[in-house]
């Protein structure tokens, strides 16, 4: 069966010579830089036997191998099966949604191993690797796949691949501003992640603004097996999220607390959302796309301040809040960003990650000026926030100062970023599908026969198959 | 298209504005009791710096976080994944199966954190929680996703946020019974969390009885897809069960032990039912139901016994039994139970849950009344049933007979719970379904376009759209 | 609706009393075995209170459990759920795809404990098994699983049955053979698990030969969904075979290194793996089949070397390699091996397991004769290859001369042993399928009604459901 095919029509979207040379020369370089660059860490190299000794360390178990690993694997799934899985509503796109998701983010842990590993983990001209690392740099490409989700179905794998590369080093910049600069907390990532991941994405979706998107409107929607699909992405982002939150959190207490803080608002979100996905809607049902998404706002929107002492109930206040605005965003806002500010999010990142984000920044900010001596202990103070060194004498309220400075410097890095790599990706050069093929897997993939016809012919074999 | 709907012929399901109500003002309760009463537990809390000094703790691996947290992880995709998309079996029913188990689920988790922490966790006025809370209100909630199968498609999402509220109230009330009063172990809650919950839903659905439900007769059954989306929740609880039953034993060898007994019995329980499938059908073929199902009975029936010293070859034993029966339970009970004590069980909860978790108290019962200082140790025989303080003078045969106790006060409990709780249910207010419209999405959600038509379109772009 | 039936008519496919029988008298050996042999380990059984205060351990975390439990649960999944699911692409067998690998899985793991027990874990008469037991006898039958790749289709589960029961056996005599005699490394199994397991299975499809497969050609590729199906199953391989190769390394730097050795290498091989299925193409597509297996080459090739000092660099360098391998093998090796020599590989896994397990053998062949004292530390070094005992004196060389040899033993043994146990599945008593009803799950399953038929009845509610 000969089906027709729209891709080649308008745009030339054919990927044998471009998309190899871009996946074959990034990887040289991976491998040369790594080879001038990285290390094992002190906890992963075979000297650590001798390490051990000299650190008076008793046991294997102090090896932070230990303390992260099970956390590293839940985010690892999050980031692949998670996201990708997440991005498989649409009825034609499943392919896309999961492949181009695990060809992102297997590139992108590599450069950020690299880029983090220059900022944070360089020492005599080596970047040292360990568990802790990988966690850091599943989280760096988590805010790419957030800002795939703005542009997903629209683009082209090598534009993923460009949008990758620079989103990663432009991370890497403000997570060192934040981080190391404003000596801010985000070990969750309300900032660094999410509330830099989705402006970076939007302002790019923008800039890449599409006017007859509704040529494919068609494919824009889900199918009923494709909604359970996403699902699958749904329930192992909401499950692993105290994972993701408490991954790098400080050994003990912190890594605790982390997680018992995301699984309260989490828990919330899911309420709350059900409850206004319900009343938005003339006929009172429950909406896919509400229960896909909103449901996951509470995770974002304690990622800076779980590893503080926001206490269960606090959780619960802010993943209720998280909630309500995500699926109001949905109903409102996303249609409103595309008639009046020509921002076409395919997947809502703005309700998800950019208004979550921002709250959890601003939760976080709070949190931390709300600290006390009383609440955290003398010494849980001091640990909480490190305030050792030159930040020996910041108090709680400057500490709260500076988090909103990491709002805004996050917010500020996305929009620039996203508008110069959004030019970019404007190139007429990388393979983009037209408006009409847009959400549609068989520009960029070998489609298998379509089940109908399938069907068919396995229960009717005396008729020939469709010409 | 325009579709043919039927849910507001008979029965009014209009969920616009109860459910919201229902979902907003108990998610406030929940907030309100949470502020009263929930801090974080020692070691989550930031004075665990100082904690740790003066328990002489040298390491912060000490801290149960590390003890438990892979465990719950897993514990946790089960109840959401695993008995989600268990339940997606239905062909037209997969949103309400993952949708309205991640509801009750969300909720009963903070329900459950309030109730068992009264019961289990209250000092000084404030419930203290942690990890091993977590874990428990996960396994509470498990008892209402067991229940919520024998009612799968046939109620509202309210008549399940009722069912849940009372049915974590009575659970912990069960919960405390057994574990404080009787002295009982039953660490992987075959009593607790299989008996309780399966005889409570077998009564809810007795009580609810829909004598005209062969109306939606046709929507009761999978179709191939659905079939492999209830192999994903099958396969979860199954790997993850050996977790779940190891998840609250003591730390080392309890947990260890645990694990491996549940392993052995699983595996075995795997044959037994492949066998019994195909020997109990004409054709000799396998029939999905059993595998997705029976499968599992293995994990059920240790639930009590995988951390004492029940021994692998004892596991394979139990496991075996288990298989066989419950997959003779999904062949002949199940039609009887419908058909002459109206106990409609749409996901055979008897066969997978009840039976299952009698086989697990009583196997537990047995294996305690067996118990001998030489198998376990002096020092490990009291330690594994916590013979201490008023409990020093207790013997394996009298523990045996608190254990058999503890199976007839589940029951007893699951009996007369259901029943209040099912008389509740049965209300006309709650918006549950007509019997023409049960196993039917389109009740509750907004349903996308069927596939059909979708590829229909796709494919045949010179025809419009069906109108 | 009556279907047309064909399994019938070349072939006795009839299960009801053949596969009942083969699986209870092979669980009641099993139990039997059980009985007389295996027992817990010091660290899962009761006495481990006393055991503890012989060997002064001051803490329940250096059971062995804490080191291994999360590796395990992971690997776990690989063989269920991941070597399930990668096997569902085919359009109408996605219910053999689970559930037979459920079947033998379930079986092998059982029997795998006894026969590696009785090679490792064998003292005073019994086999004592802890948690490194588990994800032992989880890897003996990932072997089978990756054998069952190239006959998947083909094959009668009784068929499945007889293969793991031989396969598991040969297993443990190459695995004593490697690890004992040889003194070799291979903590994930390049040689053992994969080189083994892939020509093993090659050997056996290639006796079982069918002329006439081109009969059932029309069920042998994917539809969309299934191809999404088959997706989980890839991601949750590659998400997780860092534990895999790090499941039973050495506690502490050891474990850690294998995992981020993996990691890397996984990384890359997805670059790779695009880029060729995309150069390989005239139209420049993406291919699922590439997508879906391609980019698992990665593990498999640093199976050997990955708890060695191979640096991130080598990785990506290995990755990199068994990427472009294993993708040109589908695009070319594939069809000549089965036009050419007759073997008919079902999953490619030639180019998933057999060339990438080669690749990784002879890398930690070379990886361990380029070994060093500075590179590794004193201590270190002899800690990675266990040079005590009566090989204290073996140099790098000679281990690297001995890695080569076991990649030689493990291909004898996959040959004869494949050879001999092709030779018992051709008899014609298995009630294998006929060429025609390959890849056909309605032969050994009870299949629901079709997906078109439903949505024609449950949307065309006026007409009579078809007949």
């Amino acid at each position: 069966m000969e089906r027709p095919r729209h891709q080649g029509m308008a745009k030339n979207t054919y990927m044998r010579w471009r998309l190899p040379v871009v996946c074959l020369l990034w990887e040289v370089a991976m491998i040369v830089l790594f080879g001038v660059f990285v290390r094992f860490g002190p906890e992963a190299d075979a000297h650590w036997e001798e390490e051990k000794q000299e650190m008076n360390l008793t046991s294997d178990m102090e090896n932070d191998f230990y303390f992260r690993y099970p956390s590293f694997q839940d985010v690892h799934v999050m980031i692949f099966v998670g996201f990708g899985f997440l991005m498989t509503f649409l009825k034609r796109y499943g392919f896309g949604a999961v492949g181009f998701n695990f060809l992102l983010a297997a590139f992108g842990i590599q450069w950020a191993l690299l880029m983090q590993g220059w900022f944070h983990s360089f020492k005599n001209g080596k970047i040292l690797i360990g568990v802790e690392n990988l966690i850091n740099a599943d989280f760096c490409v988590g805010s790419v796949c957030i800002a795939f989700g703005a542009i997903l179905g629209k683009t082209s794998p090598i534009q993923l691949l460009v949008m990758t590369l620079f989103q990663v080093t432009l991370f890497s910049v403000n997570e060192y501003i934040l981080l190391n600069l404003l000596h801010v907390k985000d070990a969750g990532g309300s900032m660094t992640i999410h509330t830099f991941g989705a402006y970076f994405g939007l302002t790019v979706t923008r800039i890449l603004y599409r006017p007859n998107l509704e040529q494919s409107k068609d494919k824009q929607g889900s199918v009923y097996h494709s909604d359970l699909f996403a699902m699958i992405g749904t329930l192992y982002l909401w499950m692993y999220w105290p994972s993701f939150n408490s991954a790098i959190s400080e050994h003990g207490d912190a890594q605790h607390r982390s997680a018992i803080n995301t699984y309260c608002s989490l828990a919330a979100c899911v309420l709350t959302t059900m409850a206004f996905s319900s009343m938005l809607q003339k006929k009172g049902k429950l909406d896919m796309v509400h229960i896909q998404n909103a449901t996951l706002a509470g995770g974002v929107a304690v990622g800076t301040s779980a590893e503080m002492m926001l206490t269960p109930y606090g959780s619960l206040i802010v993943g209720s809040i998280s909630g309500i605005v995500s699926t109001v965003g949905y109903v409102y806002f996303t249609p409103f960003l595309e008639s009046r500010l020509h921002i076409q999010d395919t997947c809502g990142i703005h309700n998800l990650h950019a208004m979550p984000g921002l709250i959890g920044g601003i939760v976080g900010a709070i949190t931390a000026a709300a600290a006390t001596e009383d609440v955290y202990g003398k010494e849980g103070f001091i640990k909480a926030f490190d305030f050792t060194g030159v930040y020996q004498t910041r108090t709680p309220s400057v500490q709260g100062g500076f988090q909103a400075a990491g709002i805004v410097v996050s917010l500020l890095m996305a929009f620039a970023g996203g508008a110069i790599v959004g030019g970019i990706l404007k190139l007429p050069i990388w393979g983009d599908p037209a408006a009409e093929n847009c959400f549609e897997d068989e520009v960029y993939w070998e489609v298998p026969e379509d089940e109908e016809s399938d069907v068919y012919h396995m229960h009717n074999p005396d008729k020939p198959a469709s010409p």
